[in-house]
């Protein structure tokens, strides 16, 4: 089968054998993958992985235990957890310290005509949506994170800073689960999507930014600069919400943070069920996000194409 | 009246003409005054602080508006807010964004025969508390904001990380509270103050520290590393509070706070009611705390005290 290989920089499809599969797993055969700025950080080699990416698809089962599974499509949570620890206990496998994760940690990824994950990690896909639309559940589960961190009601004015992908889905999330977002971002034909879905946006360097201003404050800049930013927006006692992974160490200046009590919450993955909710109720628009779709073969242009200013999502599809 | 008077770097004590009182403020005469790691950092000329410092204080009151606060022992809240904004109405005065601080910022601080502090700041000393445990009010207050910032039940376990002045209020505030404290520090004869109080101790160096095992960790360290430990620390969904301020910019690892989803809390200054009630029980031992006392005139040896290493609280008192 084609499978990307990722290894010192260089991206290519190789063929290799297609994965055995496990008791309890299902082998599932690719229909779109999605790259991710975690993936684009692999390449640049900051984990020292070696192996096949991608962690955002949508597949179908070819085989499984479940006979009801097969022929399913499937989307699928990236953290294969023991099951067994105290973690996995409280529904917190994707914090599991044995947890393998699915194209990043020691499991091979999903840019690969066929991948294998435990049969608990999947969700079927609703009828009707569209295979470009449910590849979105993954990211978008990591934006649906912060619901279920914070206690954020509706009405709460929340500044999102970045405009990039994931700052994208958060603003969206967050404005339909009724909060008063204002969008910061860097790039006016990005912010356009959050304001065609009559979100408030603000293009960085049009004036200056406020300070202590928001109750909360999510940083999705991706940048070294995003955190410093949200701790002079957030308002005395606020909260910012960290979801930009930056590589290497961040100078913080702890002084504001300490004197005006504000809370930092690191965010990461989340549940796909809110996710899958909000795609199939068509509240999320993610296929303005697509920059381009290109064919797994193709691995390697469609990486270069995803690491591009102004793209947002690049798709793979198996052939 | 005597008074200190702090200018780039230098102690010296000043005649100056007693304060006046203006209306709904109260004149009091210094009893006793602790020095605070923040003097000493007023004095590295952290914050381009000049005048007389001092918020850490007991004294009595001479002069005010309401009779029966004249004669009265008295501490005081630290923060002059405006009592009209909208953190005021919370009761979050010390957020206010027009406050004013006793001995930090654009008020006169309590090294000084006479200070003045609206009468709302201020807190009547219980009968028979001695002047030497009054004076730690404000800083075990601080400690105390902990609990009001968090959902820290008995039973937690807890690591405080520091073993100097307010590290060592802390981990007795929490011990108190019923959370089962494990206190690191580098100074085997500061934290045998903790052991006495029955509090489990470890001193860093002994043998490595063990990484995410604990659900709240408190940074008291005062170092530019104590943020770096206590991530390590913490597991994952955990929480660290910030205790330390440290001056310029602190490099964080911000990658392992959003992988682990850890949340780090900011604290400050607290309410004075939940730390008198402790000091009129008995519950922290502050004596032990108290490496000196010397009179206000020899301020300038008292804070080169203060700053000496293995030197806890040094305290002034007026002639």
């Amino acid at each position: 089968m084609l499978a990307v290989h990722l290894e010192a920089g260089v991206v290519e499809v190789r063929d290799i054998p297609r994965p055995g599969r496990p008791a309890g797993f299902a082998l599932i055969r690719l229909l779109v993958g999605g790259i991710c700025n975690t993936d684009l950080e692999l390449q640049r080699g900051y984990y020292g992985f070696s192996g096949t990416p991608g962690h955002e698809f949508v597949g179908e089962v070819v085989e499984a235990d479940s006979a009801n599974l097969i022929g399913q499509r499937v989307v699928g949570e990236i953290n294969l957890a023991c099951g067994d620890c105290s973690w996995c206990a409280r529904d917190l496998g994707r914090h599991c310290p044995q947890r393998t994760v699915l194209g990043i940690v020691r499991h091979p990824g999903a840019f690969s005509e066929f991948l294998t994950l435990p049969e608990r990690n999947l969700h079927i896909v609703p009828e009707g949506m569209p295979d470009e639309v449910a590849v979105f559940a993954e990211p978008l589960a990591a934006a649906c994170e912060i619901l279920d961190q914070t206690a954020l009601a509706a009405g709460t004015e929340v500044a999102v800073l970045g405009d990039g992908k994931l700052g994208l889905l958060i603003a969206q999330v967050l404005h339909a689960h009724g909060c008063r977002v204002l969008h910061y971002g860097k790039h006016p034909e990005k912010l356009r999507i959050s304001m065609t879905q009559g979100i408030a946006t603000h293009a960085i360097g049009e004036r200056p930014l406020p300070a202590a201003t928001f109750p909360y404050v999510v940083d999705a800049t991706g940048s070294r600069e995003g955190l410093r930013t949200a701790v002079k927006l957030v308002e005395p006692r606020g909260t910012v919400i960290l979801k930009s992974t930056v590589h290497g160490e961040v100078p913080v200046d702890t002084a504001p943070v300490i004197v005006n009590e504000i809370t930092l919450i690191g965010s990461r993955c989340g549940r796909f069920e809110p996710a899958l909710d909000l795609l199939a109720r068509g509240t999320i628009g993610v296929q303005s996000l697509v920059s381009a779709t290109m064919p797994l073969s193709q691995a390697s242009a469609a990486f270069a194409k995803a690491a591009e200013p102004g793209v947002l999502k690049v798709l793979l599809t198996a052939e």
